[in-house]
């Protein structure tokens, strides 16, 4: 609806409910173009085999594998170094691009599709930006994980143990 | 800028101007949540070894890999599988997510981020959808790709060859 080309109502009453369905009608324009959105997550392992998770302060709480949303014009290996410092106060060495989670289920709020690297750092990490809290915990006494980041996990860390990576 | 709440004015030029001023507004304001794109794209190799490419039907012309946008709701897999029939008429069948590629500059447009799946099919391909024309060529001799796709070919021959991974 392009309402600057149809009838004007004269009322001030009138036009703030021309104006109010302009804007509806503008902002349903551009979610027409509805995408799923890039996120990254990191695998990080410190120097002594402890794995960084960080306790959101944001809904849905619970501890996550460091990650955010890729900026528009930024590299997915630099969006995951930017957000692991950001969460976790860690400079982290990517050691390789691991796989793309895409099911629609994985994040409650919005479709997200997020690429996982494996990384490791030096150091302690402490939680900053979107994180709460930034832990090391033992691989083998990891706690529940929001998201689909349990699955990653176990799928990062079948990867390290057989070397065999996830398909599809 | 919430123009609703402000002064309004009585003649209909001000007015049209006042609309006009409104919606550029909430572009701009739903355009501050910029992110890149999700796209998929498939190597589809055919029974005989050779591998499927379209001519592009829309800007930047040339030939390039069979893919696409991915709609919100849907995984990447299936957008592949999608992507892949719409533009060759094969159904494929997806053997490995490949590598997900974001590189800003990869796409002129906009910027996209491209997982790439390997796939195989048999039968042979028919343009459709975005595709003025779906071939089947011989590895050996691919013609020149648009976007980043040469790198892509580049980098999962060397994957078939070698079995190494890009691994950033």
């Amino acid at each position: 609806m392009d309402i600057a080309q149809g009838p004007m109502p004269t009322d001030p009453a009138g036009l703030r409910r021309l104006l109010h369905r302009s804007r509806r009608a503008n902002v349903a324009r551009m979610s027409a173009y509805r995408n799923p959105l890039p996120t990254v997550d990191c695998f990080i392992e410190l120097e002594d085999g402890r794995i960084v998770l960080v306790r959101r302060k944001n809904p849905p709480h619970g501890w996550a594998l460091p990650g955010g949303f890729v900026d528009e014009g930024e590299r997915l290996d630099l969006a995951a170094r930017r957000e692991a410092l950001e969460e976790t106060g860690l400079e982290v060495e990517l050691l390789e691009q691991f796989f793309t989670y895409s099911d629609p289920a994985r994040d409650p709020r919005k479709h997200t599709i997020s690429t996982v690297f494996l990384a490791r750092a030096s150091g302690e990490p402490k939680g900053g930006d979107d994180a709460a809290e930034a832990r090391a915990f033992d691989p083998d006494s990891l706690p529940e994980l929001v998201f689909d980041h349990g699955e990653i996990v176990r799928d990062v860390l079948r990867y390290r143990r057989t070397g065999e990576r996830r398909r599809l």
